[in-house]
């Protein structure tokens, strides 16, 4: 069930059901010479979206920009300071709370965002942990999970790249994206990815490293083929994940 | 062209060729009882579409998430605070301007985006305006389009519902979803909407004055067929629009 | 009845006769080589004065900066940031419904403001919106009236300068000026407003379009004579409107 | 010379003879039962025009609303949150050092005003102070004054009113605005101000302490002639002050 | 008693027989030529300790960054921009206040602190004051003392050195640091500090005036035997002034 | 090194070596029954210092406050919202690197900052990454390092206390604060720490699965020779873990 596809009435009556949420967020920002702008938002959001198909499970609109400064030495790359990222999910969780939401689960597309978005978990809890005793705020929940970091999409990224997945613009993502856009491969030759990734930090830095935008990945490797496995991968960890997060006390 | 589905060496031949962007933006919100909670989201994501693929234009991601604090008396709607909105904005805007782009065309789905929009754009000018001679900062120009505020649109409305289409959870916006998203069309009877417009301030003011949260529409005569017209006509005149806004010296 | 020249007590008794107030908010920017900096903050402050010596209606004190930022190529130009301005009117309003009202009548001078005024009364309906129910927020209304923007002072306009009246620096608001300010009006030759107005940008884009700071108007038109006739017009479409605000259900 | 009655281009020629500008900063809150609610911007007001007027100095448009939370416990008290009033002095202050102005004279009429205003200019120096070497940031600089603290006034209050001039609500304060608005003096018996003045802390705090909201005064003592003379004397001793400003190297 | 050296349920323990925390806030900044960069934290923070031991007063950590933006000439100096501390407080203030904290004692080491923990004062205050009656916000109250601005203080630097204490990188405050880091005593010869106070403004101009750092004082007459009859005399006087503090109504 | 017992000329000298710092970043919270509520400020302050005294890096003073906001159910905790944390730490670094600062080495005490650090460091970087090319903004390198999270200490932890080291109000850093603070080690028996870790959300939450503060650990196994062995250890690992952080290109 997906929220932007919902009406009202339809959400009243989920909420009868489910005070839960997956809200699919990522980052608009390069990928390499074959990899879409989009990536890391498509990703989370055609899992999230299977997820959603298979469970009934409500699947709010992408936050489809997140924290990608490291990026902005490519063109097209767009970011938010983590301050208004900070706020963007600060009223997105209070929006809903309002209405009776009480679990936010993220699922995410970019390691760029998990940070941030801890440090926003941490400024929602903290206008309810601050507050004096008897305030009216709402007391919410949120979790972040990686739409990669589970056990299945682990294993098969193994399986299908050893260890040439890379930790930017990696095959695996790439594929994901092919199987969600197949009109949008591209097709690109490119080098080894040669440098061993080392910390980065602002975009002119990030750029010096990686010239082509890659971090250890060889994403020529990607299939639209891949990309249906993996979604499924993660859609079937992600959905035990989220009964998990429901779940607790 | 669109962003998210680009890589970054695309957007640098087209940026060789041109300097501008058109960004959908939208708003996740009620819009009645056979409206899409994704409507005005929905609406500018295709036309822009539309407009992207007839030109060559890019197509940023779309902001899909406005100022809808009006609509949380409905479940499922969700807001930014206006001063959330204008960070988002000028983010996005500072990211593009960065590696050069200058022209920034919004393309809009939501009424009640247009005041916070403006001052977006204000507070993009005033960080240029107000800084010393010879400060190093972006000049850009930006402009608000409504999708539905254009003369083929306006035509085609009074065309198919006469005085039906009404102000919010219109006739027209829900045949553009029918159009984008067959699969999720709803069908809900409703009474006549009756109360004639007022200005309304908060969410619980709105929700007593419009109790299923239209606004003297009458959406049941939203069709598919009716949608592709309307996406057609409107992504022509935005076509022209955009055009002009290009051209200014 | 003037709030600045009120006693705590005398609003003590207002209150409980009325909730309302009138709120003059202009603007401190350059209007041409004959019109006065203080123009938009002027004109709105005098017929709100009549206004409120007319009816009772108390009027708060002027908010004279606005959003000028385009104004900032000509000296003694001052803005505000939309943020900032957004800040000021939240306080304004917080701070008297605090002790009890509840409606908000800004009378406006600036045509600059207006985007920027209506994304605060969004913050400000947000804060009632987003909270859960409830809370303890202030519920106000808000309504921003151009001074110029009603029937008498369009038909006056008209009559008195056809179509040489303007939108910037305009004969209407210098006259007004004239009327408030008899030992400051500024005579000055110049030549016609040339180029029709096309929307601008930043400060240097705006000079560059208009460099004696006018857009289409011919303000040696202007009169103190003609500023009396407006003012009194003004008030009189004011004072109707501002009682269909308070009646508002 | 007055910045709302001057055209830009008379702001042009005086920026070729004078970098400086006084701005009046007030409060608009309650003067306990005789006093008016704009007192503190009133008293600034006067006294800038004043010394506007013998000296060709520009007095820019009084900030009329300051810092007044302690005061809302009173009907009609309006304040900015320090924060606000931060943004809206730094605003102000750039906007006119954009076009030349680097000496800012804050002449003050309200106590509350004191400690913010003094930390708006560290945050304006701050950006100076912060910025890489090379910055092409405004180098201004800023002073308050508090109208009554000269020795002509302080000496004046002591003739006239001995040790009953008090803290808040003064006699002093009631006087200029009696010679300013002679049509607006309000006659009201009053008791002795009882309480000796002991810090405060919220609105609450104050009117517990204060239940008319005067510290220790007794305007009841006031006149129109001894604001003229209060005026005069502040007047004369901000000249010398503002001069010795203006040649600090 | 020190809160960083004590367990949660001493501090419940203290809760039942005080409402009160004393604070020490200083600023990291030059302090001439023998003066340590710490000097402005360090003295209220051996100061506060000395109270804390002999009256059992909670001590809260040191807020050892503070505004010195007009220091950030020389190397070593750290500022918070005003409106950060401002934060900074007021979250210390508001987490403790949680848990039943009222009264909030801030002994401060450093001038240029007083303005902007004033308006942090008045903007936790504004807090309470502003909200709506009956909204459940912590009332509490909020005081700042400089360690050296008290009578035994004033008269031991009198006595010790006369007219050569100064104002910044003070005898005083030196010997204060040098009775608590006797190991960290520096020898320096320096020149008669010439010039005499007058007001600075940003960074570069507080060392075009004082090219050394400090401001009319002569700190090689400084001793650790007076470093810890100051701290002695200090810490009596604040004793007395906390008590008197903690015993407002 | 230590920052605040160093002159403003002995840190120009240093700057002359080294572009780098260590700065202290810990926390203010509750740390069981027996663990001192400053405990995360003092493990990386204490680490630091002997980092600084082996080597003679610049240690900075220690940001003694971070995000605790779950640990407000207990009394004596204090918390920064994370936005105000990032304004410090953006504060911070700017300040020094205003005058020739290049790498920042946070050593931090306390797993609830990590994420709220990040995300100030691409705040930080933000401000360079999204700037026009030439902009005159800082170029700095900052780098996140927890003194526990070296193999030094993680095997330490191992031999000392096996499985029951935890991870709050671990048993490695109450050893540590023993060390540092001989005189302040509290005696306290304690149940066995029954429930297994699970994540947490706001101060209600945690407090409801930990009653004790504590998480997993047992904090009775700690002396203050572990502590010494403890700081010894981790100091070993950060000063190369520092050193490879200078060399990095």
């Amino acid at each position: 069930m997906q929220l932007h596809l919902s009406t009202w009435e339809e959400v009243d009556s989920y909420l009868s059901t489910s005070k839960g949420i997956i809200i699919p967020i990522g980052s608009t920002e390069q990928h390499g010479p074959n990899g879409l702008i989009g990536t890391d938002a498509i990703c989370p959001e055609v899992i999230a979206r299977e997820v959603g198909e298979r469970t009934g499970a409500l699947v709010g609109p992408t936050i489809s920009i997140g924290n990608a400064q490291h990026h902005l030495g490519f063109s097209g790359s767009v970011t938010l300071r983590p301050t208004t990222l900070i706020a963007v999910i600060k009223d997105y969780v209070a929006s809903l709370a309002r209405n009776g939401f009480e679990r936010f689960y993220f699922l995410n597309g970019h390691g760029g965002n998990i940070a941030t978005v801890g440090a926003a978990f941490a400024e929602i809890y903290a206008d309810y942990s601050m507050a004096m005793p008897g305030s009216n705020r709402p007391q919410v929940r949120c979790v972040l999970k990686n739409w990669w970091d589970t056990p299945g999409v682990q294993a098969l990224s193994k399986e299908l790249y050893g260890d040439k997945d890379g930790s930017h613009a990696t095959a695996s993502e790439v594929s994901v994206t092919q199987a969600a856009y197949p009109d949008a491969i591209k097709r690109k030759e490119m080098k080894q990815a040669g440098r061993a990734p080392r910390p980065f930090a602002d975009a002119d830095d990030y750029r010096k490293l990686y010239p082509d935008g890659r971090i250890g990945s060889d994403p020529t490797l990607a299939t639209p083929e891949h990309g249906k496995r993996l979604i499924e991968a993660s859609a079937s960890d992600v959905i035990e994940d989220y009964r998990r997060f429901l779940a607790l006390d």
